[in-house]
């Protein structure tokens, strides 16, 4: 996952143009046997209340000063040109530049990531302290960019299961340079396409989306919300899924769906601690998943959660922010929380008190202080299999992982002592 | 509203008599171009489990020894004379006289505030120190009152809406001359006449009570119960709501009406800090209001609550302990309640995913780490403006005054954002 | 109930056999004009996934050198047998018999109670002291016991009252010579059956249970759950109810049942503080009660809670563990808990507003600060007997105990203030 990211990182990404396709391209050619649905919406497309903007396409771009001493170049790094600058080409007065430019006083050594999809205009992005040292007259400012009708590009990829019922993932193609917001999303997202295709059955149907935040969804959910409203059981938008620091999630509108139970239950096991937060501190597409109309069970999963760390939006999330340890932890936690959804289900014991599990071996049969305990999990799992509550609520009940009640599940369903 | 309560403060007023109509005249002077619906119910009428009192009149009574030195007079304060007081005119000895007197060897400076509603007797009632100063042999007491069939009066006032459903106030007017409790609920809840009766456009109808409190209730009840259960959607008792040392309220029954709700949404912005304390602590008509079969939506609003200032019920609790700001305080939040009512609404989003706002130019054109902030309030209300919640429940989700989010829906409106 | 519990204490009861027989004789010798139905249950039947297993009865048994000194002696304390130990009479070799003996290296003073009641072998049971001092080559051990075919003996007592809704206590008759864990139990419901059956009036039928722990609930259950399903509204495991350390509960399965909420209250007040377990500590026959497809609310009422104490299921567990007072605070608890249950009704105020209680004496007639007091309890219980709440929860919604609420019905219902 790491060297994906590596590979990916140099792109100049952003809502629409050929950053997005070339990283769609290269995601699809890490895919095992699978390949991306890749869709292109043409520019103007009403999608709900918004319409789909113009192709941004970039070659370079940089400030010079006249006697041609490059300031800032977008070949040293994409985030020196505000995305959806429009192009230009000028001579102009220091004062005039100054307008044009944006940086973080309270962070002076890193450039800010920038953008103004939805009204024309041109900037550059550098830190602070290259600001306070432009002082020529006049400088000579370049961006070789196109802003025209074109289409907007987004992809999507649908792995079979039993049932019609889907798990949902979805991450977004749209940052320039940085790598936890966002190349972590992609990455572990591309592995995890790879984890459930292997495997050698699924109950669920896996959905995985790779769109410009925002517009993007707002996009797929305008051809698609439909379908998904009737099939989508739990869904995750991927972000900032990289770093090593934390573990956390934002919470769906109401807190109060599957997704949003089955994160609380697998984190309180791998993480140990981990924050969720209210819908109120939401900022991806978890947005429009949950919006009014929408309102699919949909939260977004985090290490450290977008706009909590000092790095964010800035290039100083960069390939040292996100680890191979960072991704894997999360990648693994993603497949626990399959695992766990796969096999949640109201299972109901067969018989009335307590069954007798000593004489199928699975319980001991002396009877002295203390040796009750080594059934205890197995034992609690029956008092509470009643169909009343899915293997989660048990989980929780009992304060057991559920991997370890998966565990006991075959010899349970082999005594037929358990149904569903 | 001070000014009134300074002239309302010198008359003697009882559970009927003519202290409450000539009170309920002076409050009729304070209202702009409207008039209270002024009410009499004869005595010996049944009122539910209840029965209308003789009605109680005094013109003045005093002890005084025998060579003509008045030791307390009804002159100098009315709460000298136990209230409902039968008439005496006698020569007794200091030891009969103790057993008709009143007073509070705890807070031995004030004279307490005594009645005997149900059992004809008479009594007076002094400071401690003044009963302890009682030496002489004999005493002259009298008491020039009436006890006789008559009626009790009551007073209501009811400014129409666009609906039928109500808004209730409801104080008392049946305690002599003390400020706080209870001056301050009749001068308020005039102001807020007034103050309602001017604004442009009521949704609700608001119903106005003055009556004499226990008694009073329960006749109005009696006779309008039925209406009232139908027809109105929150009550407020007005007590004690002159000070300016706290807020408080008390909760109804099982505190979870709407009342309850507004009362803790706007004293949590108010008041920022606040008391609300349990039906258990009730005292006021508030029990009447919720009494089984009646189960109106009713408060009792405060500042500092009846029976937990260490004046009530006593001779301190005079004009000094009431003030300007104390009385404005109530008033200006029981406006907000009332604004918070009116708008209270569950409203809903008319777009599927969120809308752009940034294109009706409520939302800034550039994306820069923090810019967000600007217009959370309203993207949060949208997020939660689904048809599921009221405003005041937006409120509290979202963490945000009513006001504020009142602010904002004009804009919303206007540009055909939300519906309701 | 000590003096019971002394004299059934030596005899030797386990699942089976004649001491359960000999227990529940002499406690039908103790019950005033009462009779146990004593059932026996033929070894092979089927009790739901379980099956009665064999009759297992001894006469003696001992470990003792080949010089015919005792090592341990059936005679000195019944514990030394493991319980259902096959019978055996051998000369063996340390090293063999050490493979059959049990202790506890942590409570080395103490012998463990150990059972095998399914799989057949034989042991003893020793100090880890005497354990440690066993020096010759071989020993000659005999256990003269039979386990053979034969029946399980359980009785059920019922005392019929108004309705045929029963209050279920069930407690087990099965642990040999140890005094709280369990003797405690029959003879605090032994005591339970006289008091019962003396009371004058009782509302609710009454259904005394006394089973050998597991086998004998899924005994009885497999023949009367039916029943009991269709009329038990609250029952009660008793177990460990003899020392005087604590009280406590172990909730039902899902901690929502009348029996619950009864309890909770009861020892509020009756206990001042109790530990309320979770039903993942169950541990007696609330597990086969609670089980899946039975879902009786019944809770086991303890002292200090089975496996909380040191000297749970050891030799220490003698007649100094418990007291007449441990006993007696039990009795009397559980005496409350019937108490509560029999007024436990939704109670209905018979007017609208509050009811004029001085015309019934039930009033003071003077209004004065403070003597409100004197008849809150009155009031707040009609203001809450509003026919949405039974006793128990207005008890907890006015914080006042039970017994207290129960004093004043007599009063409300002859001044036909309130009906159920």
């Amino acid at each position: 996952m790491y060297a994906l990211a590596k590979e990916l990182f140099p792109i100049c990404r952003s809502l629409t143009g050929n950053g997005v396709r070339e990283t769609l391209n290269i995601i699809n050619s890490r895919l095992d046997r699978l390949e991306l649905n890749i869709n292109e919406v043409p520019t103007g497309t009403k999608v709900f209340d918004w319409t789909v903007p113009k192709e941004w396409n970039i070659k370079g771009g940089y400030i010079e000063t006249l006697d041609g001493k490059k300031i800032v170049d977008f070949k040293q790094t994409n985030l020196h040109i505000m995305g959806y600058s429009t192009p230009v080409d000028a001579i102009i007065s220091r004062e005039e530049l100054l307008q044009h430019i944006y940086s973080m006083p309270d962070q002076p050594e890193w450039i800010p990531y920038v953008t103004s999809y939805y009204k024309e205009r041109w900037g550059f992005c550098m830190s602070e302290k290259q600001k306070l040292s432009l002082h020529e007259d006049k400088y000579h400012v370049v961006i070789d960019s196109t802003l025209e009708p074109g289409s907007l590009t987004y992809a999507d990829l649908i792995i079979k299961g039993e049932s019609d019922e889907e798990i949902l993932f979805s991450t977004y193609v749209c940052h320039p340079s940085m790598a936890n917001n966002e190349l972590s999303g992609p990455v572990v997202q591309t592995q995890l396409i790879n984890h459930i295709a292997a495997v050698s059955h699924r109950r669920y149907t896996y959905r995985f989306v790779f769109i410009p935040e925002t517009i993007g969804s707002i996009t797929y959910l305008s051809r698609n919300y439909e379908y998904l409203k009737k099939h989508v059981i739990a869904g995750f938008v991927l972000s900032c899924v990289g770093d090593d620091r934390a573990y956390s999630f934002v919470h769906s509108k109401y807190a109060n769906t599957l997704t949003d139970k089955v994160l609380i239950n697998i984190l309180k096991y791998h993480a140990g601690s981990f924050a969720d937060y209210s819908f109120l501190e939401r900022g991806s597409d978890e947005r429009q998943y949950n919006a009014s109309g929408i309102d699919l069970p949909v939260c977004s999963v985090c290490r450290t959660k977008y706009g909590k760390y000092p790095e964010y939006h800035t290039s100083a999330d960069d390939m040292s922010l996100i680890s191979p340890a960072g991704l894997q932890g999360s990648f693994d936690m993603l497949v626990k929380v399959c695992n766990a959804l796969e096999y949640n289900r109201n299972y109901k014991i067969n018989c009335k008190c307590e069954p007798q599990l000593g004489k199928r071996g699975l319980y001991p049969t002396i009877s002295m202080k203390g040796s009750y305990d080594v059934v205890k999990i197995m034992v609690d799992f029956l008092a509470y299999a009643d169909g009343k509550n899915d293997l989660i609520d048990i989980s929780n009940i009992i304060n057991q992982p559920v991997d370890q009640i998966i565990d006991i599940l075959p010899k349970l369903m082999s005594n037929n002592l358990i149904s569903y």
